[in-house]
């Protein structure tokens, strides 16, 4: 078992094999993709797996959600903040660091169970002094405001004064590896002791002063005797330093105890951050590390009942499986609705954070099924943030709402007009120009959100004012042409972003005359069987019948292309026409291998593709094609697919299940699982891929339990297990009811009911209620 | 030769092996000797052999004598200040530094000849990407405001963008990998762009707000042309950076020119530090590196003309002694007389840069010899802190003036009065307390500088007035015993720390009366030949005839310990009565073997000494005893003399010379010259042994040269070469004239006089004028 490695008395409470993602050795090269694994979130902050002795290669980045800068960068980024973690040992000067031993036994483990992070080192130092060092952390989810970090030492073969350093380090830049990019985004305000004891430093955004103050004790233990002497407070520049130090006798075990809290304005005036971290302090010292431990893992533990996800005969994805839905969940907030989740979590700085289609199309469902509270949140912050699609469509030229295809706090456009390349060209971006589907994945999420909920009260009142803006914008973005009688949309980009700008592309385009039918049905069942939020709705937004009438006009003239006399539906208009490339290569793990073509021809001028762009359609609105559709179009398009992107193979997993087509299944729902523990992609050191773990969820959910929602509101499920499942169980949130449901190798479903009222269920097309 | 390891066109100005020191392989364990080693200094400022790319380990400080700040610690130090030398080389973001590649490539020399250093590596990165790199700096001594370096940087396998980071950081704390001692003695006051290109901090002492100015820019070329593109300055909290990259072709050689510049309010006003650093980069720019690097070179041609010394047929130790004048006359100041040179010159933070008797008793004959101008500037520090010496007596109960044991910028006493030990337990240091008998090694100073320059001048004027006060203050310490009808000075420490505190030192005694007679014989002398001068004394300070024979009174009965019926001075009074521990066995280097006694009782309750006391005494005033006296004491101590001290080897090695034992003289000169170049001591990362290096000159000189003027003022050579010796050559400053001595191997003598007005030269006894 993983956790014998780990202190004895820890080992109790940690989580057995299936919990446990172990580093057995340790290779300085692995550090960044480390930091982005053993991340630790609880929903408020994120803190990355990074030493707390400091390596030489680290990027120890600590995140609040919604504390965001600008400065000299291109976009609004989630500023790094001074990291509170740094907790040194020395003996006689000598740094006791994983970088400065030798190391003669070596463990980390993230416990996903008790989302805490274990470690256990014997170090040799030059001299030839053992130490032992078992140690733990975690980032309380009971109390969002407490972190801490427990430490048991022991010198093995020696006796004498440690001497000790608690740092709270201002020092910390973003993107601190890439000299071109380096951009610091916090000043420090005060550098200070705190209180009696410990380190306190007050730090502010540059751009909006927004402040933020982490503070730290350190603690030393012979049994409950405090032994830390010589205290002394260091203001190095930007670095808060508690000097301090204890004596220990060989073999002797002392244990060690860092507190630490951070508060940020958007919870306390900048004024009183310095009393209440220091309270906060004050409080977890005298509850206890272990006690906050405890009620941290038992909040984890709730949370478990509802995510975790069992897969029995196949060990390794199923704890593949596991840790996509830790970081997924970890990062969902329950508390606040004015932040969303970010495209690498709150695990890594690329992205700044920011919420991409990503949030509705590969995330969304994982919350609204599992965790409907979180879920609602990342609605709202859309729904904040209507007032600033608004004036972004208005910028743009356009009525109505336009999301924009980045978004941090403010909801203004964080997708740069520019990029900066490597070798320090700009090349203008134009992705926030052409892409402008993301408004309508943020309408279908309304949709998929309340399919899921039945949450009315959203619909009707944060809903179907979202979805009349977008609406509004669609109707105005599409371009009647008198000539050909119909309505289009050109010059956008799709989901495939290997062809920019193209016309009338097929996703966009369904999905503006989804958006603008979707609306039109609301507002027609709203003005009979909800007259009074109609009223509100119409007053807040001025939308009178004739709108609508004219909506209704659009919406039957949009034009979407496809294949005449075939079943093929066409990407964009011209597709066809582009030389035909097909992938005819895969390598061992059937991955496709980029045809020789690609040499001689750019992407954009073949039908090459980087992701499901018309496929992508059919998983999102799958009930409004017929099977031979899907199929026909599955085929032809799977074929032409690179992957280039990791929202790629959940989606075609998802879909081959759908088609009958299980070959890949499989195969990709490993690749999506493992692409972040195996850094198949080799970027897991700039943070977890977020909308591929939700995609994860939905391979296994949506896929090989075939679990969907019917254009009747009913829960389908209709599975297709692989040959080396034995059993897959799961829990879901639907219509306000907590089921479970339970497939055995054989494909036979059983469903229980935990809480709520009975639903019905569709099991292979047998309905029953529960 | 070793200059061949380096840019063709950079090698034929190098020295030849004689002047280089080499550094062929990388060891990050040697980077703090070698930071010491390597440290270039210019009078003005030093500043440590720390790598550019920045290591692991490392002590990267600037100090510019008489910045000093103390903040928390015990005494004021030299504050280090923002590190200019940053640079950092990325391809492709991966650092091309000595610890981020495989080295394929090694060579660094101290060029002793230039005052600079050269380097040259070829460096493989992860990638195979292979960089050849040829590197020198130095700072300017013919415009000590500049630092320079340039860089050729030749990708040798691979073409493209290389980035560049031109740092100035602020972050530097001292005592940095010291937790317990960390102290940061500057506060960043600014971190903005310099002018239109380039960094530029400022920052102040803590206590004092004393503002330093340092600014640096990065220029790119290929041939004449400048090829530095995307410029980006960034001001990262406490350190400034200056982005920046340019192209290279494969095999292509680029050069990089760092130039910098520092001011300080002690050279010109606060608002006027950042233009005075702009004009300079500016005018060294203009100017060229190349240029400037020739003139500093130049300087440092004319200084070798004075001080080289040249020792044939004993390469190692003719290259080990240069070593030592090097650092020695690099330290030395003609422009500044409110400086001094620390204790480990301006090469490392051991003693925090004070002043202790080295300065008079080890360093300044050196300098009188050498470089009087030098010498006589040392003397002023003196004269200038009278008046703080003044308030110590004052403070301390006495009369006169009473020079601190350790000496900064204001001539307060800055020997702690307690220390830390490593284990955090703070004792009472009693050395400031006890050790008076730098007060009158301050007035002994001031008769050898005389006695070597001549420099009436300064005797009838500052020096008198210093001879004065101290004179007064032994007056006042010594204390008369009626029963015993003498003069008595008790409860204090001699030059052999190990007896602390004892009474009636002889040496502290000895020189006591010394100063007394010494002072009366002038004040006679003045008062007859120069009544104006003697006028302005008297003014000066109050002096009266009356004083003047109560000094005489006190002079004659002070108490000065021996022996009875034998030639034995005693150290202390009783010091004969304490065990009898004598040192029986030495290494195989002829190192004396700490007694096993020793283990059974402390040394102060044994005769065993740290380092030369009575024997100090005969060499400084060797004139006032006869010869058979001398021996007969450094027969007794020399045995009982453990050398404790860096100070010691070299005093015994004169004297050993000077009573005919010439058995250990030769390795004695040896374990001193090569002290830190073997880093003998252990401790070389502190900084060099200043006061070692004085006494490794002064071996050569007054010890195989023979070289001592007598009491009637002439110059006396008797020398006594070693047989590894075939020639000895070297100059004098002496009454003004400069002289070259040069000495077979069979002790023949010749002089040539150089310069100035004819002198006459005693040469084993027979004296002619030359």
């Amino acid at each position: 078992m993983i956790r014998d490695r780990f202190l004895q008395t820890w080992k109790e409470k940690m989580g057995t094999d299936e919990w446990l993602i172990l580093q057995d050795r340790y290779d300085p090269e692995e550090n960044l993709k480390y930091e982005s694994l053993f991340a630790l979130s609880n929903g408020y902050l994120g803190i990355r797996g990074s030493y707390e002795e400091g390596t030489k290669t680290t990027l120890p980045y600590l995140y609040v959600n919604g504390v965001f800068d600008k400065s000299e960068t291109f976009m609004r980024e989630l500023a790094a903040l001074p990291n509170w973690l740094g907790l040194k040992l020395y003996v006689e000067k000598e740094l006791i660091g994983i970088e400065n031993c030798e190391i003669l036994e070596f463990s980390r483990a993230l416990d996903m169970k008790q989302a805490a992070l274990y470690w256990h080192y014997v170090l040799k130092d030059k001299k030839g002094r053992k130490t032992r060092i078992d140690g733990r952390r975690f980032v309380s989810r009971n109390c969002v405001h407490r972190m801490g970090i427990e430490l048991y030492v022991t010198p093995l073969n020696y006796g004498g004064i440690i001497e000790t350093e608690n740092i709270i380090d201002g020092t910390i830049i973003n993107f601190y590896d890439a000299p071109r990019f380096k951009v610091k985004h916090m000043t420090i305000k005060a550098n200070e002791k705190l209180g009696g004891y410990g380190a306190y430093i007050e730090a502010a955004t540059r751009d909006r002063n927004l402040h933020v103050g982490i503070g730290s004790v350190l603690e030393a233990f012979r049994g409950e005797e405090k032994i830390m002497r010589n205290r002394d407070f260091h203001a190095f520049g930007e670095q808060a330093v508690e000097f301090g130090d204890f004596t220990a006798e060989e073999g002797e075990c002392i244990r060690l105890v860092k507190y630490a809290s951070i508060y940020t304005e958007r919870e306390c005036p900048a004024y009183g951050l310095h009393v209440a971290v220091e309270k906060e302090i004050q409080a977890f010292e005298e509850e206890g590390f272990q006690e906050e431990l405890e009620k941290h893992a038992g909040v984890y533990e709730k949370m478990w009942e509802e995510a975790n996800l069992k897969i029995k005969g196949d060990f390794d994805l199923d704890r593949a499986v596991r840790f996509n839905i830790f970081h997924l969940m970890s990062t969902g907030n329950e508390e606040d609705d004015r932040i969303s989740v970010g495209a690498k979590l709150l695990t890594g700085e690329e992205y700044g954070g920011h919420a991409f289609w990503d949030i509705e199309l590969f995330m969304l469902p994982f919350f609204s099924f599992v965790f409907p509270k979180m879920a609602k949140n990342m609605e709202n912050y859309r729904y904040h943030l209507l007032d600033a699609a608004r004036a972004n469509a208005k910028k743009n030229g356009y009525k109505g709402a336009q999301y924009p295809w980045e978004s941090a706090d403010d909801g203004t456009e964080q997708c740069p007009d520019w990029t900066i390349e490597p070798d320090g060209t700009c090349y203008r971006c134009y992705v926030a120009m052409y892409e402008h589907h993301v408004t309508a994945d943020v309408a279908y999420g309304i949709y998929d959100y309340v399919k899921i909920t039945n949450d009315r009260d959203f619909l009707f009142h944060e809903g179907a004012e979202i979805l009349t803006e977008t609406a509004r914008f669609w109707a105005d973005r599409c371009e009647y042409i008198p000539e050909r009688d119909r309505y289009e949309i050109n010059q956008v980009t799709g989901p495939d972003e290997w062809h920019e700008p193209v016309n009338n592309n097929l996703y966009t385009n369904y999905f503006a005359r989804w958006n603008l039918r979707y609306v039109i049905a609301l507002t027609d069942q709203m003005k009979k069987e909800y007259p009074e939020e109609y009223k509100r709705l119409t007053e807040k937004t001025g939308l009178t019948e004739k709108e609508i009438e004219n909506w209704d006009q659009v919406q039957k003239k949009i034009y979407l292309p496809r294949k005449e006399g075939t079943d093929l539906l066409e990407q964009f208009e011209g597709y066809f026409d582009l030389k035909d490339v097909v992938i005819d290569k895969y390598d061992e793990n059937d991955w496709p291998i980029r045809p020789e073509a690609l040499k001689k021809y750019p992407a954009r001028e073949t039908q090459i593709l980087k992701q499901p762009d018309v496929v992508l359609l059919l998983h999102l609105l799958g009930e409004e094609f017929d099977q031979k559709v899907i199929k026909a179009n599955y085929d032809y398009y799977e074929k032409r697919t690179l992957h280039g992107s990791s929202l790629s193979p959940s989606i075609y997993s998802v879909m081959g299940l759908k088609v009958g087509d299980d070959s890949k299944a499989y195969r990709y729902l490993r690749r999506a699982a493992f692409i972040d523990l195996l850094n198949l992609q080799k970027n897991t050191r700039e943070g977890i891929h977020a909308a591929n773990a939700g995609g994860v969820w939905q391979t296994v959910v949506f896929g090989f339990a075939g679990v969907s929602i019917d254009s009747e509101g009913v829960l389908n499920i209709c599975p297709h297990m692989p040959e080396e499942w034995e059993e897959l169980s799961f829990r879901l949130h639907y219509y306000g009811s907590w089921v479970e449901i339970t497939v055995d190798s054989a494909d036979q479903v059983s469903v229980k009911r935990l809480s709520g009222e009975p639903v019905k269920i569709r099991i292979k097309g047998i309905t029953e209620e529960i």
